[in-house]
C-alpha cells in the first residue's frame, strides 16, 4: 500500500490544508466545505480563468521538478489575470493523481504552489483530488478582481495604435528545445542554458508590470499574454479588434542568453520568438498620442515597441529589411489536437 | 485526420461557443478573452466549487451517454452550491480530450451541458480544452452567489438539532450496481430499473429545495449535499460542528422502485442508503423549536426527519430496533486512492 492509500483522500486534503499557508483577505471560507466563499471588495468586478496541465502534454516529469511544476501552474494563470489588468485573489486546484505518484512528490508540488501563492498574494481556497488511471493532471482555477474602468480586453485595438511587449521573447521555446534534447552537445555556457530552461520551467507572470500599467493613466486599448506564441496571440487581438498589424522583426526583444545560444548553434531566432509560445509576457496596444510621454514608465516595465496596428482586418504583416511587407500566412502557434 | 484535428483547438472553441446558448446577467465577458469577467450583484458573496470527473473512475463511456454526462457534470456542482444556500451563475469547463473521441460525442456532451445550464440559469463563461493521452476528463468550476446571512456551512450543528434529508437515498448506488452488472438477470420491472439507472446517470441537483430553505425563515444550522454517502457526509457535519449524531434507520427515505428492486433481489438496503453516495440530496440540521411549525415547508421540499444531533464529538450512532444504539465504526463512503 502506498503512502497516499494509507492517508486516504480526506487525510491527504487535511495534510495539504495545513501545508498551504498563503492567505487572502478576500477568502471568507476556504478548503473544507462544499464551496469556498469569497467577498468582493467595493465595486470591483470578478475575473476568473482556468488552465489544465497534463503530464506528457504540458509537462514531463523527467525534466521538471515537482516544486517548479507547482509554481508554474499558478504563474500561467496569474499571467491570464494580469493580461486583463486584474489582481489575483484565490485559486482552486483539481488534481488527477496516478497511484504510483509518491506522496513526497505531491508535497513538493504543494510547496511550489504555496510559494507562488505567497509571491502573487493568492489563497488556495478549494479543489478536488481524484485518482487518475495513468497520467498526472492539474487543473487550476484562478479568481481575481478588476476595476471596471481599467479592465483590458483583446478587443479594443485601433488602427495607428502602437504594439508593445514586455520582457524578451523566445527564451521559453528555446529552453524547451534544450530540455527535449538533453543529450545533444550545445555550444553554450552552462549559465545561459540554465537561464533558458528556467524561463520555460519557472516562468514569472508579469503581474507587477500589469499593476503598473493598470494604475497608470496610459491609454491601453487591448492586452493579452503571450502564451500561444507572439504572432498567434497578436492574431487573437487582431481578430477580436477587427484590425491588422505590422511587426518589425528587428525590434523583437531577445535576451542575451537567447542571442548567444541561438547564434552559436545556428537556430532560427524568428521561429522561436514568433511562434514559440509560453513566454508569458504582456502584449498590449497603446494610443500613439499617449506613448511618447511615458517612456520612463515603459522602460520601468521593460516594454519594447514592436509594431503598429493597421486598419485591414486580420492581416498581420512582417516588415522586412528595405520596408517590404510580408504577410504572415499560417500561424504556427501551439494548437491542441 | 479526425474531425477534431481538422477543426483545431480554436475552431473547436468557436463551434462550442455558438452551441452554448444559456446566458447569465452576471457574466459581463464570457468565452474568448484571457479571463471571464463577472459582476457581483449587490452585497452578495461569491461561492465557488470545482469537481473533476474522470473516465474509468467517475464515469464509463460504455453505459453513459454524452448528453447525460454533460448534464451530470453541471448538476454535481450545482449540488455543492445548493448545499451552501447559494444560487449558481457561471461555469468554466476544462476538458482533456483523447484523439479518438468523436466530435459528435463532444457536441452531444455540450448539448447536455447547455441543457443543464439552462435548467439552473448558468452561463458557461470559459474553460480550457487540451489533448489527453488516453482518458477523457472533465473539470467543472461553478461560481455562484450567497447571501451572507443565509449561507449554510457544515459547522453550525448543535446538540438537539434535528437532522433532515431531502428526497430518497440509495437510488443512485443501486442504479450504479445495475449498470455495472448489465448481464445479470434482475427480478424487476424495466421501468424500475430505468428509474434507478437514471438517478445515477442524470441526478437532479436540489437547487429548488435549497432556494425554498434559504428564502424561508427556518433556523438551518448546517447543510451539506450527500455525495460521499449519507454517513460519511453526516460525519463531515459532525467533525466541522464538533458534535455527534443518532440516526434512526427506519426513517431513511427510500423510493418505491428502490424498495421493490432491493427486496426482490435480496440486497442490503442499509448498505446502499448509508454508504452508497452520489445521491445529491441535501442533508441539513434544524433548530428543534423551529421544526414543528414548518411541516408544510418540509413536505414541499420532500424532507424527511432521520435523526438528531448529539453532544458527543464525532460519534455517529444507529438507533436499532428496541432503542439500542450501535456505533458507526468505520465509514465506508467513497474515498479516492
Amino acid at each position: 500500500m502506498n503512502d497516499l492509500k494509507k492517508l486516504g483522500e480526506f487525510g491527504f486534503i487535511r495534510k495539504i490544508q495545513k501545508q498551504m499557508k498563503a492567505r487572502s483577505p478576500h477568502v471568507l471560507t476556504g478548503i473544507g466545505d462544499d464551496c469556498a466563499i469569497l467577498s468582493p471588495s467595493g465595486k470591483n468586478q470578478f475575473a476568473v480563468t482556468t488552465d489544465a496541465l497534463l503530464e506528457g502534454v504540458h509537462f514531463n516529469l523527467s525534466w521538471t521538478s515537482a516544486n517548479a511544476l507547482g509554481e508554474k501552474a499558478i504563474a500561467v494563470n496569474v499571467s491570464d489575470i494580469s493580461a486583463m489588468g486584474g489582481k489575483p485573489t484565490a485559486a482552486l486546484i483539481s488534481l488527477g493523481i496516478p497511484s504510483n505518484l509518491p506522496l513526497k512528490f505531491l508535497q513538493q508540488f504543494y510547496k511550489g504552489l504555496d510559494s507562488a501563492c505567497k509571491q502573487y498574494n493568492i489563497e488556495l481556497c478549494g479543489g478536488d483530488t481524484v485518482a487518475s488511471k495513468k497520467h498526472f493532471f492539474i487543473n487550476i482555477v484562478l479568481l481575481g478582481e478588476t476595476n471596471a474602468q481599467r479592465t483590458f480586453y483583446r478587443s479594443g485595438a485601433k488602427a495607428g495604435d502602437l504594439i508593445f511587449v514586455t520582457g524578451t521573447l523566445g527564451d521559453s521555446a528555446l529552453g524547451l528545445k534544450l530540455l527535449k534534447s538533453r543529450r545533444k552537445k550545445w555550444i553554450a555556457k552552462e549559465r545561459d542554458l540554465n537561464f533558458l530552461k528556467k524561463r520555460h520551467l519557472q516562468p514569472t507572470a508579469r503581474l507587477k508590470e500589469s499593476r503598473i500599467l493598470t494604475l497608470s493613466s496610459l491609454k491601453i486599448t487591448s492586452m493579452i499574454d503571450v502564451s500561444d506564441g507572439l504572432l498567434q496571440d497578436l492574431q487573437h487581438i487582431c481578430q477580436s479588434s477587427n484590425v491588422g498589424a505590422i511587426i518589425d522583426p528587428q525590434t523583437i526583444p531577445q535576451s542575451k542568453p537567447f542571442q548567444r545560444v541561438s547564434t552559436a548553434n545556428r537556430l532560427s531566432t524568428r521561429e522561436l520568438t514568433f511562434y514559440g509560445g509560453e513566454d508569458y509576457e504582456l502584449l498590449f496596444t497603446l494610443n500613439p498620442q499617449n506613448a511618447k510621454s511615458v517612456k520612463n514608465l515603459l522602460q520601468e516595465i521593460k516594454a519594447s515597441l514592436i509594431g503598429e496596428i493597421s486598419p485591414t482586418p486580420n492581416s498581420v504583416f512582417i516588415k522586412e529589411k528595405g520596408g517590404k511587407l510580408k504577410p504572415v500566412k499560417k500561424l504556427k502557434g501551439y494548437q491542441h489536437f
